[in-house]
Order: C-alpha cells, then sequence, then structure tokens
C-alpha cells in the first residue's frame, strides 16, 4: 500500500540543514513525497519530550501516514534502527524506547530491525547521521510501497520506556508535570479517568510550584482574566493554566515539578 | 470551487504537535490539501501582531486560498467562530476582530457563524482546542467545496478592531511602532500617502527612541554602514532601519514606541 | 524542463511573513510548485553560515532542484541579482559571493543577471524586498520551464568569497570553528582529506577554546557520556563534540574560535 505522507519529529532545531537533507534524501527515492513537520525543537536527546509531541499528534493522521522520529542519543552505537507498523500507521526510527511510549494500547502488528543496507543511502552509513543514511531512505522505501519484512528483519523485542504514573488513592493525587507549552500551561500526567474514579464527585484543591489551585473548570474564561486554573485540556490530562496568562512563570513551575491534588 | 491551499497563522509556536494536529485534521477529510505556513510565532495571544504578519502576506496568495488563523484568546467562551469569503480569498477562525484588521478595504462578501456540528471534528468540541475541532476541520470541507452558507449561518455582524492611525498635520505626524522584524527594523503605522499628504516635499526629521533620525531614503545602501535611516519598507509604511545594523536595538526601539515626525 | 522543487533558504525568520510572501508569489505563477525549507534561521546578513547551511543540503537533493538562496545585505543597491545551473540544479539569489562558496567543485554551466522586468512581480521592485519581486518570481519562472537566458543575459563574472582555508604541516594544523549545531558540535573548516595527509597514522592532541582533546574516535559513544572528543561530522570534517553534552558550552567554543592540532 503505496502512500505519500511522511511526519517528521526531531531534536534537530530548525537553524540546520539536517531535515532539509532528510527530506531530500526522501525525495531523490518517491518524488511524489509530503511532509508534514510535527516538530524540530524536541530539546536535543529527550526521548520522553519527543515522545509526549508525537503521541498528542500521530492519532490524528490518517491511516498510511508514517512517522519518522529522529531522537537518537545512541548513533552510531550498537542500538539497532526499526521500522514497525502499529495500528494503520508505521513508525522508523532508532529503537531506543520512544515508539512504545507513542503507541500505547494501539496493537503493535510488525517489527522490523533495519539490517538492509540495500535500503540505506550508502552500505557505510555515517557513525552520526543515521537520520540521513538509514532512517529517511527506509522511510522513503515504505512510502513507496515497500513492506516492513523488505527493508529489515523481524524485531524480537523492541526497546521499552514508560511513562511515569501518577499514584492515587482516596485521599488524593500525586502526579507531575509532563510538558509546559509555548503559553505556559502545565500538562501533568494526571489524566481525566484517574482523577474522577478516585475522587468521586468532591472538590479538588491542588498544590503546584508555589501556589494552590482551588476547583476545575471547564476553559480558561471560567475563571477572572489572570487567575490559576485546573482544567482537563485538548488530550484529556489536567493541566494548570491561567486565564490571559502564563502559569509556569506565575507558579514557578516547570517539566517535572511535583502535583498534589488533595480532594474533599 | 474546490481549492488545495490553505495558509496557517497561529501563536502555537514550533515546539508544541498543536499545528502538526491541525494539518492531519484537516488532511483526513481532504488528502489533496497544500499548506503554507505564513507564522506561528505570532506571541501568545496578540491579535494585532498576528493580523499585521496576516495582513503582510494574505493579499500575496492566490485566488481561492483559504487563510486559518487561530489566535484565540477566548476559546472555550461564547464567542462565536466564523467564516467569510473576502475578494476571491476565504477566512476562518474566531471572530475576535482579526479579520477585519486583515481585510481593510477588501470587499467582504460573505460571512457565517460556525453552527453546524456536522462539519467539526466532534461535536463536543474541546473547550481550549477549537483549531483543532472547529477551524480545521471547517477550513479543510471549505476546500473540497463546501459553501459557506453550507457550514455556517449568515453572520449578522463581526466584531471589529481598528489599527491605530497616526495623528497628522502641517507641522508633523505622530504614529507608533506596530513591528520590529527580525532585521531589528521598526515598522510604523505611518503609510507612505499620510506622509506625503502632510509634508509637501519638505524635510523630516524623525524622534525616535533614543535617536534623532534625518531624511528619508530609498534603501539601506543610501547610508553609511552602521547609520540609522528612514525609509519605506516593502508594505509601503515608514520604516526605521540601520544600514547593516539593528534599530530596535541601537535606538532602544520596541513594538509600541512613539515617532515624531517633524517637517520642514 | 519543468520541475516543481524550490528550495529556501533565507534569513527571514520564522515569525515575519516574509518567507510566506515569497511562496504566495511563487505559487501566484506555478500552482503546481513544492517548497522545502531549507533554513529561514541564517543569522542576519551571514552570507557564510548561509553558504555553511545551503552547501551541507544541496548535494542531496534531486536534479532539477532550484535553490532560492535569499540572504541580501546589498538589497537596492547596485549588487545584480542571478540566477546560475550547476550540476544538474539551479541557483537562484543576489550576487554577493555566496553561490560559489555552495557549489565549490560543481560545474558551472551557465550564469545570468536578471535584468528582464517581464519576469518579475512588477517592473519597479521594492527597494528592500528583492524576495518577493525579483528572485521568487525568477525561479517559479524556472520551474514552469524558462531558460536562463530568457529571464536574464549571460553574466560576465560572478561575485566569489572564498571558505578560510585551515594551515597545514608536518607538525600540526590550524583551523578554526566554522558553525556550532544546536547540539553544540564545532564543526571546523578541517577535512578529512587535509588532517589524514598531514598526520601520517600519528595520534592527534586538539587545543579548542578551554580544553585540550585527545585522539580521533568514530561516534559519540566511543567516550564515557560527559567527555568531550574529535570525530568527522556527516560532512566529513572535523567536530569538536561532547557525548550526551554540549561542546561549545563545556569548551567555550563559538564560531570562529581557532582550532589548533599537534600531531605525534
Amino acid at each position: 500500500m503505496p502512500t505519500s505522507l511522511v511526519t517528521l519529529t526531531t531534536d534537530f532545531g530548525s537553524r540546520d540543514a539536517y531535515v532539509a537533507v532528510m527530506k531530500a534524501v526522501m525525495l531523490g527515492i518517491h518524488p511524489g513525497l509530503r511532509f508534514i513537520d510535527i516538530s524540530h525543537e524536541v530539546p536535543p536527546q529527550d526521548l520522553m519530550a519527543a515522545a509526549f509531541i508525537l503521541s498528542d499528534a500521530a492519532p490524528y493522521f490518517p491511516a498510511g501516514t508514517i512517522h519518522l522520529a529522529v531522537v537518537d542519543p545512541g548513533v552510531g552505537t550498537s542500538r539497532p534502527a526499526v521500522a514497525l507498523r502499529a495500528g494503520e500507521q508505521m513508525f522508523v526510527g532508532p529503537d531506543n524506547g520512544l515508539f512504545p511510549l507513542v503507541m500505547q494500547d494501539t496493537p503493535l502488528h510488525q517489527a522490523v530491525v533495519l539490517d538492509r543496507p540495500a535500503f540505506w543511502r550508502t552500505p557505510s552509513p555515517s557513525a552520526t547521521f543515521h537520520g540521513r543514511d538509514i532512517f529517511a531512505p527506509v522511510a522513503a522505501h515504505l512510502a513507496a510501497g515497500r513492506t516492513l519484512t523488505e527493508v529489515g528483519t523481524p524485531a524480537e523485542t523492541l526497546h521499552r520506556l514508560h511513562w511515569p504514573l501518577p499514584l492515587a488513592d482516596e485521599q488524593g493525587v500525586q502526579g507531575w508535570v509532563l510538558h509546559v507549552d509555548r503559553f505556559g500551561n502545565a500538562i501533568t500526567n494526571i489524566s481525566r479517568a484517574i482523577l474522577e474514579t478516585y475522587r468521586q464527585a468532591r472538590g479538588v484543591k491542588c498544590y503546584v510550584g508555589s501556589g494552590v489551585v482551588h476547583g476545575l473548570h471547564r476553559t480558561y474564561g471560567d475563571v477572572e482574566e489572570g487567575d490559576p486554573l485546573l482544567l482537563f485540556g485538548s488530550s484529556e490530562l489536567l493541566e494548570i493554566a491561567v486565564h490571559g496568562g502564563n502559569a509556569a512563570r506565575l507558579l514557578s513551575i516547570k517539566k517535572g515539578t511535583t502535583v498534589n491534588l488533595v480532594f474533599g
């Protein structure tokens, strides 16, 4: 099933030529390809941030989309290169735990180790840029209709990382901030499902950073401008935000900051 | 009239997945769509900056282009969502005053309030991301050939914002800086037409920030390297620039800084 | 030979509308065009940085690609506008020395001065934005199948800039840092060929910034995490890097920093 849509998620930034080089290599193999950049501003070598961003975006893409994700602290070492099919999409990149974080409950249909130099840009890939020499060319060959078992050998197992899970009981929930977005909204690892299961319609108070935030709201405009609030964001995770302001700045919140919710 | 070109102007930044999510949603509806990013670096919730950037770009796009603009401080409140046709282009986004600023003298042919959930991603849109759930899907449906009156109900009126106008008389003009670009050029709200009408071929002195700039020039190279100058930029608005340098830094100019021109 | 692929390299940044304006102008002339952004984050008016980035990317693009490069400190002065064919690609932009740096040993087949207003956006181009009024429209016309001699007059000569070359003898090599990438890797002007010719299998010690780095490695993982190393990067130029860290920060290296290699 040939496709024409490849997304890119990297920590390459937008100043250097690295992203354009990968696209050029892919267009050389499959001239009809179309690219959607998910993000190239993943903090250098931050796998969890890359997983957070890619897992936010991937579910919205059409069946057949190929996600190329290159955040690769182990480039040039023996960490395998992989491609896999999960649900109706494919993923290509280093086997460093990123993809299991992204797929979550999506069934993994097939995974291969990329060990066929015939599908690489060169049989002697650079020790520092597998994005150019292995991942991009393989993604383009898959988009052009090659199958996973043509470009690689079935993988025994995938390297796995896990999202940190919140701790919850009848008194409350302890979680932490996974991501601070451009608006200063602090997105936590506390899902709507976890929170609602344990609080059972009671009130909620949130201790986070330098502040305490009361109650749950539906949207920013439900509180006065400048006031902080708790709400479930577009990913159904609890967020700390400020109406018309920057919660991270106001409450000294950073990625990793602890979030304590108390019920009743 | 189906089209295939959608532009995007947002304050979402380039690090998070938000922009890619909107593109994914649109491709799910209209796989042949093509996207041109105008800017995602609008300062958070800054409608005037968004209007400045979009009005700079929109006139150059071909007939049939759809401009999706999501700078949406009122997301989740009762501010309407709108789509409209002005000249030969369409605009989709929140009704917060942005589009009238952009259209200026372009005749508005039709405007609708987006009140038909059949054209949304879901009948229960997120309270925080109408870009994903309402604006992007409607833009894609319009691009696929749906008409404005299919996707919404004629709007009685649009929310309007106005550009701040300069004050001018025979002695001079007082205006201010609308935008500082990446080169440190300070673009003012003083148009060539206003300036020429009032100065009537006399000389001009400009008091701005920490400096005084004399005379009007055609281009940067007309003064010595490192010297400041006044010129009309590519939008026919008066700019303060420095040949080979950064005027904003040299003269302590920011967005909003007052500009006083004295004639004679 | 019509083509549909235009790359863009500018110092326009991603906040303002300038890049979108150039794309809009091109789509008005050639609606089927596809764009690949190489970089818009070239430091303002830094020709050497632009050349470094574009020369890193250009060789990977397919035959027929047109590279539009607008870093143009001399806009509005008498510096010519040019278009040229080198190898199987074309380049369009100001004649300021950038293209000879990029082409290096690629044979130059033809170069023209862009002096035919019929192929511009307007016969009276803005004095400050030739990207919009001259370069973008000419690139689109070339993509649509116009020949170089249709859009311009054969150029007598091109303005040339030269890469700074390292000094090498039997004792060692002195070069300097051309570029620091997003990861803090410092890329020097010392090629693998130069280094290997002179060191003749002896050991190497590198004095750079505040540190001394010993030996040459193949990839980051060959040293302990946090340790600095020398290696040849994906462009076959000597790099100073830190495994899992930022060499520029650790060793106080900047663009222009001297690099002294001592053999034996």
